[in-house]
């Protein structure tokens, strides 16, 4: 049952005015359920809660944390229809889609449970005294990642379980060891309800403090920034577009105390055809990149925006082929009225740059919020004046750039924003004779593909979801996989600090038997 | 032989019209040597060759990168008397210290080339192909550190060898694989070049390209500035005050494309002396940190600056102890004019701050320029009201504030600003009745120290040197230790990239012989 209140710790909460309700894209009609949007005084109380539960939280176990999280999942998954119907209902995608995003989450959830069960994701590191160093003795050094302090999540649009309420941002932040505050995303309020109920049961279940854990209602802009200026709270993670990231990025730099805002943000993924694979696998790709570029009606941070090629008859086919097939396709309903409302108008604002062909565009009659996917293509010089061409549309478009020469394909490149992806396709040993181009793009993206599509980001510890800016606020860390824990802890040393005093992880005994660098050895043996 | 000028890669150039002299502050006169601030062309022209020499150097085996850290220790250890003594009239400190400063400057270069040259640094993780995993099957993905790119380093006053031209900074920089441009300091500008023309020698040497190190002069905030704006930057180095690391950190985050700056900063250093330890030990503790406070006439950041303890006659004989030691000590020369000169202005503001008392001062004749100590005390709830108090006064300056109660020194310890260190001195097991006084100290620093000093920063693995804003701008990295590497570095991903293409560090066969995470475990063998 979604009551359309805030959890405020473990207490269900409404004492605002700001109501407002989801919206069923599918049915083009609102959902009915309202949702009261958190107050000064409920953010403040969630704020101190998440305070003070970090005091105890901080300390709690790797093998507690782990059965938080993996009852967490249990929890989400016993939600059931209920979830899965109250996610097509607010974001149009289908339950197939729902039922897999739900199987990522928990498979994220069990992720980090399993790391921090085993343990040395805390990177112990001890360096023992030497009391007989000449000039001064050495002293007794030992250093572990502790946890930042409160964490606020900004759930994404397009990501309601996967990158929202008990996402990657969460999951890494309960396994960090750090309290979370979620702005609930207005599109999609009432999943988000329902996982932050799966969150607190399976908190008390587990024994967590209270506080450990809120989700606050949000319309507008107001409760987020509230929540990023506050001085208790300690880091942020967001998935969503540009703008939205850099404003908090903004906020939060301009703190007294500045704290680290991971912000996943745009990209328009740039796609490298390579001559010879253009020639002979141009009529492949072209319907492999159909099919990747309006996957999820083109609404994946890594959706192929951009189609790089060097100009002549092979590439005139490519764009042809592609035109074909991209018609081919149904279209299917986008997120939100406002998400088609932009794509529209980000689309049209494209269409009027002087020099952009339009060669493919989806005409048939359509239900109200499906996005009709739409194929361009522009001039190699036209691209590198125009930045305005560099912009991502978010939705299923794309743009194949007509390169003159390869020495234009790489100054392209090089002038192209942070991506999150980078794509290579080439046919057997060309890409050899491209190594400069490669260079390029490494220098411009977090991950690169060869022979490939960007879409589908594998949960994995060797992922890499980040980039330069702006795909990223911090190039130096990842949103996905394991390793995205990173962002929430900070390397702590402990100097001469008595044995029995120590946690765990860097006790002489190793009573976890986790792997540590000891004297510059990686063991799992006592000291 | 000093000529003045700057380095623009491998090339000394003085193409511009501010021209400024260093200082030495134990003869109270300028030294001889003019040195020639970099103009805007040679700015533009360092990173220039900075960028080039990023597309070569990235590329640069570790072994060829251990080769040449090496070869910079082994260059500024030939530069012998000339350098020692360079230092000692641009700093006032003494030969000894220059000795060991060098020392420590080439065990860190050193760290990096055995760091660089084992190779494991890059946490090379390597998820394998599952073609036949349902419902979709498992592409490749292999993930490692690559270098962010061109890096400015801002030397520190208070460290001309350890902290500026070639410190920690610098050659955390190189072995990541990032060319450097060094703003040199203007108090110890041929100290600078003299290591810059080692740096300049060694690259020559071991066959670095051209550019992936400069040393600009200034005497003024114009060059930093222009750096550190300059979109082919891409992260920031400093050591100093928290004016001038929060100017840069702003500049930095206001760029189109926002860069990290890794900025260690003020700190007080908090010392919390229990009760037990003032009652048994307190005299001990008064000649142990009389000593810690004057070390280096109080010019290290570790620097001893805050004593907390429970108001009490224990801690009344405690503040006389220490003030009888202090004036023992023999006051020594401080860096600059300028430093010694902020020393005179903080110390005076502190001490018109009411309810600060002085204990301690020595009123000795001293010659120009050298540091008198103070040691000054206040109540607690007149510190908790007041927070001028808690600022840095940099020299040898310390306070000691009378608590009410354990719960005033907790409130006390919960609203101090981020800390490089904080340290408990206690008698046998009393630290356990204190839990809740450690956790909130931890909460506040990077470093926890027990019954020592803080100052004296070992380089070692287990080292944080950092902390929670404004000890650093980014609590997550250390400027100190091999792991300080990682603040130059991303994580970058490679999906489904032919085996030979690949960087040896993923290869296959895993030719570096490095410790690699392969489907979930650690290990050196091959796929």
């Amino acid at each position: 049952m979604i009551s359309g209140k805030n959890y405020i710790g473990n207490v269900l909460s409404s004492l605002g005015n700001v109501t407002y309700k989801t919206f069923n894209p599918e049915t083009n009609l609102e959902n009915e359920i309202v949702y009261t949007e958190a107050s000064a005084i409920e953010i403040e109380t969630a704020i101190a809660l998440a305070t003070d539960a970090f005091k105890t939280f901080k300390l709690v176990s790797g093998s507690k944390k782990s059965n938080f999280l993996n009852e967490i999942a249990n929890e989400m998954e016993a939600l059931g229809e209920e979830l899965l119907q109250t996610y097509c209902s607010e974001t149009g995608l289908s339950k197939d889609r729902a039922i897999g995003e739900l199987g990522r989450t928990v498979f994220q959830l069990h992720s980090f449970a399993d790391l921090v069960k085993e343990g040395s994701w805390v990177e112990a590191s001890m360096d023992t005294a030497n009391p007989k160093r000449k000039p001064i003795p050495k002293v007794d050094i030992r250093k572990m990642f502790v946890p930042l302090g409160p964490v606020v999540v900004f759930g994404a649009s397009n990501f309601p379980l996967a990158y929202s309420t008990a996402g990657g941002d969460t999951a890494a932040a309960f396994a960090a060891g750090c309290p979370v505050i979620v702005k609930s995303h207005p599109m999609h309020a009432g999943t988000g309800e329902l996982v932050a109920s799966a969150i607190i049961n399976a908190a008390l279940k587990t024994g967590m403090p209270n506080g450990i854990f809120s989700n606050l209602n949000s319309s507008g802009i107001a409760v987020g920034e509230t929540l990023v200026k506050h001085p208790q709270v300690k880091a942020v993670g967001f998935t969503g577009s540009i703008a939205g990231g850099r404003a908090l990025y903004n906020m939060a730099a301009q703190r007294e105390e500045p704290i680290p805002v991971f912000a996943e943000m745009g990209s328009i993924n740039p796609v490298i055809l390579l001559p010879n694979a253009v020639k002979n696998k141009g009529k492949e790709w072209a319907k492999t990149y159909a099919n990747s570029i309006t996957l999820g009606s083109g609404q994946f941070c890594t959706n192929p925006g951009l189609i790089l090629g060097i100009k002549g008859g092979d590439l005139t086919s490519f764009i042809q082929f592609l035109s074909e097939e991209i018609v081919k396709i149904e279209p299917t309903c986008m997120l939100h009225p406002n998400i088609i409302g932009a794509y529209e108008n980000n689309k049209a604002k494209m269409q009027a740059q002087k020099g952009l062909k339009t060669t493919a565009v989806t005409n048939k009659n359509v239900a109200n919020n499906y996005g009709r996917q739409v194929i361009t293509t522009v001039e190699g010089s036209t691209f590198l004046e125009n930045t305005t061409l560099h912009q991502e549309v978010f939705g299923p478009f794309s743009m194949v750039v007509q390169c003159e020469s390869t020495q234009q394909l790489e100054e392209i490149i090089s002038k192209l924003e942070g991506q999150l992806t980078g794509t290579i396709l080439a046919n057997n040993n060309e890409i050899e004779d491209y190594s400069t181009i490669v260079s390029a793009l490494q220098n411009r993206v977090g991950r690169i593909i060869f022979n490939g599509v960007p879409t589908g980001v594998e949960v994995c510890p060797s992922m890499v979801h980040g980039g330069p800016y702006p795909a990223s606020t911090d190039s130096r860390f990842t949103a996905v996989g394991v390793n995205s824990i990173k962002r929430w802890v900070r390397p702590f040393s402990f100097q001469n600090w008595p044995n029995k005093l120590l946690p765990n992880e860097l006790k002489n005994e190793n009573p976890l038997n986790i792997t540590r660098l000891v004297d510059g050895v990686q063991t799992r043996k006592p000291i």
